[in-house]
């Protein structure tokens, strides 16, 4: 199978090193014939091109983008649809933000388009999504998509160091990018969701409908109530299906301690689905990296090799409606009066747990707080 | 596809169920023609048959044993395979028992023969093996292979019960058998170390080899220890491979809390891999009852129905020595003075650390020190 690869990033030089090792009976039939980077100062071998079109040469079978970016790499993506060729892609954004667009022209043009490294890293996300679904139906997921934030709540949590001190230290390790707010505001774990929910639910979500919270103000007082209350703070995303429509969102919440995804360490991530036959089917790995990413690309391409079906559906309706997923919030702001009839419960100065509320009421008494330190989260005790 | 189902006790009620009910556009294509039951006082409806031969009709393609036991699971699989029909299983112990010869009657034979539901229940613990090794190589295990004495080990230590108060409850709830022996001493987890690392390693290991230790005198002094030292016991299987050999073993362990096996809770199994490009996958689920297992032996179904590549390979030579595993121990016994030349450090009256020392060794020990209600357990600190 010819491959051209878009891209030799991080991801890109790891899907090279897996490709041209050739460890296994699979990969030993991939090769790798053009690779696309920006300029000359990129190149390190004979195959390195620096224009789209020299990259889709006739005799490619799989156009492999590991680019990042959404506008350029859809244009890529498109192009080589166009020119049947599969896709194989682990850019979460271009595929949340193109979702219908690009499943549309790989069926018009009968080929794939797959994306198991755009979600979960190393987890056999939609691999497992795809095998759950042949025997069972799979109604809600919940998970911790986010490798950087998981890792920054950890430190906090463990090691008792502030916001700023552990984001520059992820920072350093190569954790977060120089511009962390995709991470920390939630929007990483939106795209995944979303993607998630889509190929869950044979849907195509609307992307902006997913409600999204981050922990950009989260401070040492917020980690230290989780403590107390036997329960541990992380940022995570939900999908909840009833019938022809769904509760899709991004929240930091108080998972109690004797739940799994209370104890997912460091930089890793946790994904659980739940079904009827299986009750909850939890998965756990790298969430990110070179190596495990890569991985999930190379599976993505021995799946075509293998001639699997990989076609995706997307005409299933499933609207979103989060003003039907009513909880109780902890929340922290130096404006209470605004949640003045909603307490449920004082905890300190400055902090509450509210009444139980939709997530639209709640972020309209957000918008009207207008405190930019303020923090909430989710509690599902109390 | 027409399948002859063998055995209808909880997985085989759970098989027709999901097959009868035909939820997905695979389950649909499938067919149980006949159910073998003992007699007729099993028999509901016409399709039940009292003996092999009148199971194995001409026109059935695969053959779905849950009959339990081993010796006339062995003689029905026999005859399966000699008919040329492919065989699915969710019997750990005719497969660790008969691997070699079942491998090899199946290949003679043209057909396969597999065995997702053995191990971890409705955990895709031989689907993810499969997948992995497509393009990664697995060196080690280390799972919670076991629900039964995860579930005792969990309720004595959050609850503070006793282990037999525990283990009636465990029989109550239908987690453990009447004779709970298989469960509380290991041999359970040992099938299925056995099973896993012939999957993960393609070799055929020796079952008579992998030293298994149980949990059947645990008691709360010794649950106690681990809370005191920031870890908790839990009965876990270990494969570790070194070239053409490897260390197989089945011991109660103190698991580290910063590491997420100490914090599977109830009757949960969980499995990690660990390989070159995913570092550890851990895969956690439900590891018994009748849905999650009728579900994985559901899905061997549907592979075969998709014509996968489900050949195994057991020509890998891999033998078990697990001189090379040394470690500290948690040893409590009356008879101490066996171990005085061993002692790491005296933890109270009965109780000690001992300095690093191999499996075998420690057999050795055991034996001399001939105290029936002793425990000991793996120390991976310290």
């Amino acid at each position: 199978m010819k491959i051209a690869l878009l891209g030799h990033g991080n991801v890109g030089k790891g899907v090279s090193y897996i490709v041209d090792k050739g460890n296994t009976s699979f990969t030993k039939q991939l090769e790798i014939k053009k690779i696309l980077v920006k300029d000359e100062s990129e190149a390190i071998d004979e195959r390195m091109v620096f224009n789209i079109d020299d990259a889709l040469d006739e005799d490619i079978d799989v156009v492999v983008e590991c680019l990042g970016g959404i506008e350029f790499p859809f244009i890529c993506i498109s192009k080589a649809l166009n020119m049947k060729k599969h896709v194989v892609t682990s850019n979460k954004k271009v595929m949340a933000t193109y979702y219908d667009e690009l499943v549309a022209l790989a069926k018009k043009n009968d080929v794939n388009i797959i994306f198991e490294g755009s979600v979960g890293g190393g987890i056999p996300v939609m691999s497992n999504i795809r095998h759950t679904k042949r025997v069972d139906e799979i109604s809600d997921f919940i998970g911790i998509f986010n490798g950087t934030t998981n890792f920054i709540l950890d430190k906090m949590l463990k090691e008792g160091q502030c916001f700023q001190d552990v984001l520059a230290k992820a920072q350093k390790l190569g954790y977060a990018e120089s511009d962390p707010s995709d991470d920390i505001d939630g929007h990483d774990v939106k795209y995944k969701c979303c993607l998630t929910g889509n190929m869950v639910w044979d849907t195509s979500l609307n992307l902006d409908d997913i409600t999204t919270f981050g922990v950009r103000t989260v401070n040492q007082k917020d980690i230290d109530f989780g403590q107390k209350n036997q329960s541990t703070l992380k940022l995570v995303g939900r999908g909840i299906k009833k019938a022809g429509h769904a509760q899709v969102f991004v929240l930091p919440e108080y998972i109690a301690n004797n739940d799994i995804l209370a104890h997912v360490p460091s930089n890793l991530n946790c994904i659980v689905f739940k079904s009827d036959n299986l009750t909850a089917a939890s998965y756990i790995g790298q969430g990110a990296g070179t190596f495990p990413t890569a991985h999930a690309v190379v599976q993505d391409i021995v799946s075509l090799l293998n001639n699997e079906d990989l076609k995706i559906k997307n005409d299933n309706k499933v609207y979103i409606n989060n003003k039907e997923y009513s909880s109780k919030f902890y929340v922290r702001t130096k404006n209470l009066e605004y949640f003045k009839d909603y307490i449920h419960r004082e905890i300190e100065a400055e902090v509450i747990i509210t009444k139980p509320m939709d997530l639209y009421k709640l972020k309209k008494l957000i918008e009207k707080t207008d405190d930019k330190n303020m923090f909430v989260a989710g509690v599902s005790y109390d």
